[in-house]
Formats: structure tokens, sequence, C-alpha cells
């Protein structure tokens, strides 16, 4: 039995951490969800840390929905350095799932990428532990979240 | 008993450190306080995990107010980008409350803002610390913390 | 015998990996592969570190192909900053090899540079590995990876 | 007795180091100076530390003077990323007093500025190991280092 | 005997590891010399911090010349970072040189600044190591490596 950590915050406005773990449970089985929410994205990398370290989890999730402003921003990038720091130490992957609202036109769109950006990632989440030949298969084929994907290009 | 830590400056222009004691005593009980105060933010981050390491405290809230320029703001990065590997190396976790001048219209609103930010930062480090349900309840409903809330957002 | 690490992603839209591992081969022998795919650049550096402690890897090779928009610069900035963490951490090199979209007219050059720029750093890993007076012989000489070299300069 | 490290740079074009000295001694006793020079503010950040674990100090004060152009501005982001991360390594207290050549508006009111902001500083340094009841009744008064404190400011 | 370490690049397009070497010879005594050629900045954080724990330095001399583009500015930033962090890990000094394309007007004249800057460094990490006090005597006195000295600023 795997678990699998979700981090969300409540400063995003859409239940990204309910789309995680929806998602997850339609796609395979033999893991468990540690669950654990803090108030903004800056707070992520600590609460991911603690649930590989005190709660035992194999990999994490950390779903967060930073602001449009500059500062913002700057946030999600101190959030960004954070979460690659934390699995530095811990050497367990950290899926970061971050929906700017800048990337949408409206707020239906915004939570459609939420939701549907979440569920790809929890897919990954899942062949990082479960099933790796899945990523292998796909290496650079213009793999996207949450948008259309790219598609792989080819030299003349 | 838990030990809360506040960790706030001299070169802020509001007493964000009696705010958050203030709002904290309100909220409940079962805790003592640890009061540190430094010159700017950039001298939050050690003290903060000299407040973990040296004084026992299970919860850090570290307040500041950068200038308005953009020497400042880069200060504000640097101590964020340091409040986060503190936090990384203690698995504490340490509540950022920091407020930029150029948040607010006046000195007036600014007080306005120092204070409530603090205040209901005050209450989310002791959620995190005594009742981490509280915060599961609001995850990804739009909260934030001197300003009205967002709320949350709906798929079409 | 050695172990090279190659990490890539499914973000990429050409198969960086493929190219490392052939040209690795045509370079030299004593060496074995190992690969592991992730979805993104973020996900690289502890993919990178878990192949160095992991799976035993001498030296690793982390490509990937940021998005054009200023986040993605972020992400590959971050990225950047994680693998040179990664290997101050494991004292082994991580050769990165990030090939950006806007470094290209279109989807056909961009193949190509993906493809010549992860052939030529594959040779840099296997000297940095083997023969280490290959690069010392080098120095100084303007040597690029993808495009055509810059050659050396001199004071009049 | 205590020991107070005073970490300065070749590149600065005012003898801060001297200033700090200066005012430390007019401030109080208890103390005995080590002084370390580098040739400039990126080299500051190691300095500090050995300062630190290999000649016993309990604070370091590290001034420089970084250049007018972006990339100085850059070493200085640099430098002061490396002085909260020896910090956070020692648990000590290193008091960055840096002053930016566009602070001023020419050489003289530079070099009066360098001086008043080290000193002020110093007493901050010293604040910080002997009376640190000092720094706690000025929390939130807005003071300032070098230029006229900003002072508090209240809600209506 | 004192170790002294020079970390330079394919990449760069002058011979600095000579300069440095050569004048580090005409300097003084009492030292032999690591050389560590890898291809570019981002590989010099941890060839340096290998030097240090792998071949014995004392100190290093990290040497390299970024390209003109913002992706280029940005490596140097990452390769600066990591500099540090080897220096915190590793208590020794790394004397960074690097000369940026855009520093000068022409490739002559680039030449003469990398050769000019890499010398007078080498003279910095020589006196760091056998003669402090020349570094003492010159703070504050506006030392600049390459281009002319600024020198000292007085108060009116």
């Amino acid at each position: 039995m795997k678990t699998i950590g979700i981090a969300d915050t409540t400063f995003a406005r859409f239940d990204m951490g309910f789309a995680a773990i929806n998602e997850l449970e339609r796609t395979g089985t033999g893991f468990r969800i540690e669950r654990y929410t803090v108030p903004g994205v800056k707070d992520l990398p600590v609460a991911c840390k603690k649930l590989i370290e005190e709660r035992g989890c194999d990999i994490v999730m950390a779903l967060g929905m930073p602001g449009p402003k500059d500062k913002d921003k700057m946030c999600a990038h101190e959030a960004s350095t954070g979460l690659i720091r934390a699995q530095l130490m811990t050497n367990k992957h950290i899926i970061e799932v971050f929906v700017h609202s800048d990337e949408a036109e409206d707020d239906s769109e915004l939570a459609f990428l939420a939701d549907s950006r979440t569920r790809e990632h929890a897919v990954n989440a899942y062949d990082l532990l479960f099933r790796p030949d899945n990523l292998r298969r796909n290496a650079g084929t213009g793999q996207r979240q949450g948008f259309a994907d790219e598609g792989p290009i080819k030299r003349r």
C-alpha cells in the first residue's frame, strides 16, 4: 500500500484537492490519501515535506492558484523553488499543479483549467508511482496538462 | 501547552506583533507566546529559526512591512525565500504576513490592512496548530487575508 | 562499468532521450544507461538526484524543452536552480540540456536544435566521465552546443 | 566576552568597517572584534560563515557597496540570498548593511549614507546581542538606517 | 603547501585558466594548481565543490564568460547562486570571475578585460590564502578588477 499526499490551499478558488482525489480513485488502486490544507502557496513546501516525513507519503501533489499580480507571481516563484528544494531533501516527487488566474479568460474557464490540469497531473502522479513506463512511452511527445497537447516535432 | 513565536521588525510602521498576539489570545488557549523583534524583514528568517530551535516554538508568525521601492521588493523576495528554507529545515510552519506599502492608498488604509491581515493570519496559525479541520473545510474557497475573500468559482 | 543517467520529459516535443542515448553509444563504451521520464522540467531535479542516489548514476543528462511564455522561462529558471543544487548535494555532474522554443524560427529548426544540442552535450557528458583532457584542450575556445562554435578571441 | 565579526570589501568606496567598529566601541563593552576583508559582496557570505564557525563570532555585520548597474544589483541579490542562507546554517544573525550608489545624489552624500547606515546598524547588532529589549520597544515604529525614520502609522 | 583550484569552461572565448595560472605563478609560491575544465558556467559550482572536496583545494577560482542574451544572464545568475552555495557548504572561498560580453565594445577589448580581470582576481585569491592583510589595507578603497579602480569617497 502506497500513500499519496494532497496539499492544497484555502486561497485557491476551486477545490483542486477534490479533483485530485477523485481522479486518483478513478485511475487505480493500491494507495491511500493524506490531505493537508494550508492558507496559501507559500505554505505548501513545508506541508509537502511534512506529508512525506511525518505522514509517510510516497509522492505528493501540491495544488495552488496564485493570484494575478506581480506580487502573486513572485509568491508562486518562491513556492516553486521551495517545492523543488523539498523534493531534493526527501528524494520524493512533489507534482506541482499551479493554475494562474491570467491563464483563463473568465472564472468558468479558470475553473475548467484548474479541474482538468489537476486531473491530468493526478494521472502523472499515479504513473510516477505505479507505472513509470506510461511516462517513458510519452517521452518527447509534447504532453500538456489542462490545455490540448502540442504533440511531437520532427527534423526535416 | 504549545508555543507560538511572533517575529516582527522595527522597520514596520504598525505594531503587527501586538495585533497578532491580541488576536491569538481572542481565538483560543493552550499556547504561550515567544516574541522576537529584529531590525528588518531580511533578519526574520534566522529569527524564526531561532524561535523554533532555541525557544521551542511549534509555529511562528513572521510579520513585516517591506518598503515601496524595487530594492525593497527584492528584500521581501529574499526574506520570503529564507522563510521557506527555514520551514524546510525545521518541519515547522512559519506564517509570513507581509504588507507592502503600495497595497494601500494612504497610511490609514495601510495600517488597517496591516492590522486585519495579521489578525486573519493569526487565526490561520492557530488553526494549523489546533484545528486543521477549519482549513480543510475552506479548501479551494478563495479566502483572502486583509481584503475581502474572493470566493469559489465553478465550471459551467 | 560506469552508469549514465538520462532524465527527460513528456512535455518536450522532441525525443531528446533517444538522441542522447544514440550519441553516447556512438561515442564510446564502458557505461550502461538508466533512463527516467518525468512530466516536466520542474520534475527533473529530484529525478536526477534519484538517478544518482538510488540507481547509482555517475553522471546525468537533464533534457528539457521549456515553453515560450514568461511563466515557462521562470519554470526553467527554477529547474536550473534545482539541478545545480542537486549537483552540490551529490558531487556529481548533471549536464542540463534545455532548448527554448524561441531559440528557433519554426518547429523543424527547433527539432534540429534539440537533436544537435543534445548530441553535443552527450559528448560533453562522456568526456567529463571518461576523457576530461578533451575538455581541458578546448578551455576558452568558445564552444557552443547546437549552434556553430564562436571560437576564441585574442588581445590586440 | 562576546565576539562581533565585521566583514567588509575592497570594492566599497567608503571604510564601512571602520565606521562599524568605531560605533560599536562608542555603544558599549563586553565584546571583541574580528575583522575580515574580501574583494566584493559575493565573497561576504562565506566570509561571514567562517567568522562564525572558525573565529567564534556571535554575530556578524556584512558591509558592502554594490555598484549601480543591473549586473551589480544582481550581485547584491545573490549576496543577500547567501547571507540569509549562512544565517540559517549557523543560527546566528548577520546584519547586512548594503549601500547602493544610486541611493545618493553624489559621492559626498553616498559617503554620508554609508557612514550613518553602518553606524545605526552597528547599534542594531549590539542590541541583538546585548539588549534585545531596545528592539522590542521599537517594534512597528518605522525605524530607518541612514535616512530619517518614517515613524508609526495608525488606523483611523 | 596549499592547493589552488582553477575551474574554467570550453564556452569561454578566452583562456582565462591560463591567465589565472600565469598570474598566480608570478605572484608567489607555496601552492600547487588543480585545473578542471567544464562545458559552461552552470557546470562550475559542482566542479568547484569537487575541486575542494575531492582534490583538496584550499581556494578555487571560477572563470567564465556568460553570453549576451537574457537567457545567458539568467545562466550566470544561477551559476553565481550555486557558487555561493558551494562556498557555504565547504567554508572555502570560490572567487568568481565572470566577464560578460556586453561589458566590452569589441572582441579585442573583451579579451583584454577577461585577461586583466582574471589576473587581478588571481592576486585576490592569493591574498585571501597567503596575505589577508593586503585586502585589509584596501578595505573601502573602491578597488575594481579589469577596469580602473574607482577609489575612495569622503563625507564633506
